[in-house]
């Protein structure tokens, strides 16, 4: 293994050991896969991270409950439809996902988790999925890892993969992830659904403790567009495949090396959205230095990620870092501006409370990069966070008017 | 009078007695009218509204400190530069501008108030305003209201005036104002340049009451694009020239007209901006009742308009109130899906926790209007507020690419 205790692997959601899949076509879409199913062999740890949205949709609150015992084994989602705003029947649906993806994989119906990303407000032809279900636990089977990154794409141009290989208490694991999410990407305690697969031995607290530790450092540091969604949820499920000695102790090195592989994951597919933003035609990311505390560098950061000004002159390739100015500024956080300092593409433009004379060609130069560093001092301490964006183009617009 | 005590008539910022102003070219924008100078030919109350944003403005401070005694006479701004993120050389320049003001119009340097509006983070040409102020001062007439709208106008597509005729103590009082904005528009505690003129007597203790109250209420409740700006500042002058009783208590009914008055126009002028608003093609009324507070029901309504995903569908025409659900969801107001109801263009989508059946064709038809209504019913009170936006456009990344 490298020194940092894990690396990068090919295999996505299904390398992990013991878990099975399947993915297939309900017709939620117009077209194409929208209905994948993820369920493990045996007993697993579970947790999960839900939108603070007041209007989240009905699966949140069977995932929810089901997850509450920190166990779970089958995973049901769909795309194509949120169903959000779709009152006690979009309830009576989401149940019966769960119900009828316990059948199918022969559990307890508690140990079956719910999501659903696609259109607000329209109920789920519910006959179709009854339909479905049934055909997916009969498919179950350890090839389709690529079809169920598919299956919950909506607006993504590209599935989202992570695997990565780490070892445990000498033993070989693996952590497989997926995730989907373009537009209405501004996560507040989790995000867009992200599915994550391990074999590593651990309990369900731990499991949660870096689950919610990763999500606050990844998905809750991206933006899109600012807007946040009815959806979003992040899933682990743990089997234990691996036979490592159960990770019971957040003090261990086991633990930590556990969590490092785990937020790796994350940030990377958190990444992997940001770039792949609605109508994005460049990556931004935004590091904030010198701050007091992480959360005040992340909240400079996550102003920055989301002032749509900013946005629109990285898409025109402006060097105009007085907008990243004013957003620093609008992000709430008591700084002072005689100690910030502000580079854009590696150029320093703004320190020590003054402007920096800059070479205007160099800077239009940076500028014309796909992916553009923003680069914020706050003068005020030694905390640091990093927050991911893309550019706001008009294809952003034009692909959000329907 | 009108019932409402007041009604709205021609004349712009001059309409009020008493006052005087100059506009100029002083090439701070490639062409045309960037200058402007508004003066009270007596001692005036003072009261004005500046962003919180902590990457202000050099002229915010200046004009801060200035109106803090409650009294002052002439007021001096630029547009084509906002003289922001300008450190020390920019504080100079803007008190520099002070000072110009303040010999050419013969008043002291603490009676002068300085505005700046433009691209953040470039320094003044200030010999060039050197040389235009002496002639502005001597230029100062009744007669140019509208080359004063002009002057401090940036990315807007037409200058905004208001002027309202009232009574107090039986004597016929005018209230004349300006503004300008369309992007960078989310005001906190203030908002773009507007300049408000009155020939009302009225205590500096009560000007400052009656504008934060109404600034509150308007410009507090626009979103063009969600972004704090570094330059917003509302400033009320008040001369006397009406000879009324000197308006000095609040339980009045001199005062509550004022007040109302003033209300009116700084509405009228949000809307303005909100109707302007860079690239907009449609104007956004959002009306939140049943909350709790008026505070609740405004954080409702300013996150229905700055949701990127309602305001690109909106440009779209396409009737999905589920975002107005999710945006409303996303505001942290912490609210009950089931005791909510959401109405888009006036036809009822979602009501008592569950989406409501309407006609398509109906709903189709609502969505091609200039001015769209969103109705948002919160099930939790009696308060309510109204907010006001524009759609987002293509046009809008297009222009602020630059």
């Amino acid at each position: 293994m490298a020194d940092k205790g894990f690396h990068e692997v090919e295999g996505g959601l299904l390398a992990p050991a013991g878990f099975v899949a399947a993915a297939g076509e309900a017709g939620i879409k117009p077209a194409g896969l929208d209905l994948m199913m993820l369920h493990s062999h045996t007993a697993a740890a579970a947790a999960a991270t839900i939108t603070t949205n007041r209007f989240r949709a009905a699966p949140t609150y069977v995932t929810e409950r089901h997850v509450a015992d920190g166990s779970a084994r089958t995973i049901i989602a769909n795309s194509g439809n949120a169903n959000a705003a779709t009152g006690a029947q979009g309830m009576r649906n989401a149940e019966r996902m769960a119900e009828l993806a316990a059948l199918n994989t022969h559990v307890q119906v508690t140990d079956t988790l719910v999501c659903s990303t696609g259109r607000i407000g329209v109920q789920l032809p519910i006959e179709r999925l009854e339909a479905v279900i049934p055909q997916l636990g009969r498919d179950l089977n350890r090839e389709c890892a690529p079809q169920v990154a598919q299956a919950i794409m909506t607006t993504d141009t590209v599935p989202k993969e992570c695997t990565v290989r780490l070892e445990v208490g000498g033993k070989v694991a693996h952590i497989g992830a997926i995730c989907k999410g373009a537009g209405m990407i501004y996560p507040n305690m989790a995000t867009m659904l992200c599915f994550i697969a391990t074999d590593v031995a651990i309990t369900p607290e731990l499991l949660r403790r870096a689950l919610r530790r990763s999500v606050e450092r990844s998905f809750n540091c991206i933006s899109v567009d600012g807007d946040m969604s009815t959806n979003d949820t992040v899933i682990a499920l743990a089997n234990g495949q691996t036979e490592n000695q159960v990770i019971a102790d957040e003090a261990t090195a086991c633990f930590q090396n556990f969590s490092r592989a785990l937020e790796f994951v994350t940030q990377d597919l958190a990444k992997k959205i940001a770039r792949d933003g609605e109508g994005a035609s460049k990556f931004i990311e935004v590091r904030v230095r010198g701050a007091a505390s992480w959360a005040q560098a992340r909240q400079v950061g996550r102003a920055v990620t989301r002032y749509n000004l900013v946005k629109s002159c990285i898409w025109g390739e402006d060097f105009n870092w007085g907008r990243i100015a004013a957003a620093v500024g609008a992000s709430g956080v008591d700084l002072d501006p005689a100690t910030c300092s502000i580079a854009l593409g590696g150029i320093l433009a703004f320190a020590g409370g003054e402007p920096v004379v800059y070479d205007e060609d160099e800077a239009a130069a940076v500028m014309a990069a796909d992916e553009i560093a923003i680069d914020v001092d706050l003068g005020a301490g030694a905390a640091e966070a990093i927050c991911w964006s893309c550019d706001l183009t008009p294809e952003y617009v034009k692909f959000n008017a329907k």
